[in-house]
């Protein structure tokens, strides 16, 4: 079972994960994780290995028994549906176990397929089941926050995959953001989100791409080289609000925007998050705006940011976005 | 110049450099920086290579004319001394030049050197020095917070050196720490840190060491696997108040936890921070307490702490301190 913390000074929470604890030598060689060779051995996550994985709790399946899509409960989760939060002083401390969800959206049968390389509507299959889990999800009211998050490559398996994390406390970044929107809110009685879309259609500048529903752009204050998001053009709090039509923009969006960091990055290592609304909202539906981070993890100032919280970006956005107009 | 741009939302700062502006060429080869190799040609900080170097701001010299601590601008800063703030705005953002100090402390003459390898009189001038540039920029009003931060190792010169950053406004992460120490005192009317100091000395499961001045341990919700901070046992707010027998004993604390840190871990790369009160305080001084925070830059998981602002970390910070024990 892993435990949360509650770090005392600044407050954040921390998750202690327990099984297997790890000693000095699991951390050798230290090599960052998009440099990790796969695993040796059979992926279990490609069709036939289907046993290998826990039992799955939703799948795609267009052509009858084959699935194209599948939702895994992940093996070594950092949040467990099971058990209670039994929260309790530790010393002077806080610690509660950590409540909640964590999943594995295998994005594709195919072991080497990109977002990149892959058919839009496949793109589209995959932004289909993060919906029905997240509404799923929903009606477990211990949760408070759903993530939809993806490592490429992945760090301990390269097959196409994402991770849906369920937490029962409201993370800091989400935190941050959420309290920024609502400030605005309050002076202007208007989303933040929706104003920054209006300036950047207008600016130009740092747009990047398009579509009937979504706008694709390098924000003003970008804090890593080519951070791109991916914003929806009219009003919406929550990502499982997504229509069918929408669903299918969005996903041919994706495929354009990761098609032309492949191309002007040479494959570059990434990290997307989905922010949507929290589900226990302490809000109404106008002031947050759901939408996608993308970062690219190139060139990275990690000591720098840590130490600080500081961010330091040698690529403006105006010159990322023109890059990558250029290649789209 | 570099500006300093604020992200609307979440309302952190991001510095934007833009001498010189990386293109996506600038970011190929995708390596981590401690697997940077080496630059080419004689090292700037090396001695009789004075010259390749900005003007000296400071140096020790004790034996007469061979300096064996030296302090210079980094030649690409973050932050200049030069130059107006020029606060406006662009379109509905926040934007200003990046007015400061980025100085660059060459630890030693030895290109080799290690913290976990000098010896301890060494490190007391790396102190001093430190001391020394604090005293020195807090008489610029214009600067709000100083940080020291070392990475090993460095990402463009493997010459033992670290940075002095001195910014005009308060980093996110230093506010958040003090909005938690201020609303900590404001509860108990004592210091956090000098709570936690008398919790982890009386629990004595994650103490790594104890000194005459100083106590170093493994955090309660340590973010990172071996997470170690180093504080001085008796309430201090500045560390430029630090006495010359502190610093004696400090920079013994320093060699013995990287020379532990150098033979658990196989030499690993890390960061240091020292975090100290801000110039331009608003608080008295027994909200606050500086103190040393050590990351080890290992097992990271920086999508998942980048996505949520959360930490997972699989060492538990009690079997840290235990394995760190052992060989110190």
């Amino acid at each position: 079972m892993a435990e949360l913390r509650r770090e005392p000074i600044a407050r954040r929470w921390v998750v202690i994960t327990k099984d297997p604890i790890r000693g000095p030598n699991d951390y050798l060689p230290y090599k960052p994780p998009y440099e990790r060779p796969e695993p040796k051995g059979p992926c279990p996550f490609c069709p036939g290995n289907e046993e290998m994985t826990p039992k799955e709790i939703f799948s795609l399946r267009p052509e009858g028994t084959k699935w194209s899509v599948r939702v895994i409960p992940n093996k070594f989760p950092f949040f467990r549906i099971e058990g209670d939060f039994d929260r309790r002083a530790d010393g002077m401390y806080d610690t509660m176990e950590a409540i909640g969800a964590h999943e594995i959206v295998i994005e594709s049968p195919e072991h080497q397929h990109l977002f990149a390389t892959m058919a839009p509507e496949q793109i589209e299959r995959v932004l289909l089941a993060y919906r029905e889990r997240l509404l799923d999800l929903k009606r477990d009211v211990r949760l408070q926050q759903v993530l939809i998050l993806k490592n490429y490559p992945g760090i301990f398996n390269h097959h196409p995959h994402s991770h849906i994390l369920a937490m029962p406390v409201l993370p800091r970044g989400i935190d941050d953001e959420i309290g920024g929107a609502l400030d605005y809110y309050r002076r202007k009685d208007r989303c933040i989100f929706c104003d920054i879309i209006k300036e950047e259609i207008s600016r130009k500048q740092r747009v990047v791409l398009e579509t009937v529903h979504f706008l694709v752009f390098c924000p003003f204050a970008s804090r890593y080289p080519f951070e791109t998001w991916i914003i929806p053009k009219v009003h919406s709090a929550d990502f499982h609000d997504l229509s069918r039509e929408m669903t299918a923009d969005l996903a041919g969006a994706i495929q354009s925007v990761f098609a032309s960091f492949h191309s002007l990055l040479s494959d570059p290592p990434y990290s997307v998050v989905f922010h949507t609304s929290p589900y226990q909202s302490r809000f109404h539906r106008d002031e947050y705006h759901w939408h996608i981070e993308i970062r690219l993890r190139i060139g990275l100032r990690e000591g720098f940011e840590w130490a600080t919280g500081f961010f330091v970006n040698p690529t403006p956005p105006e010159h990322a976005a023109a890059f990558l107009r250029e290649v789209i």
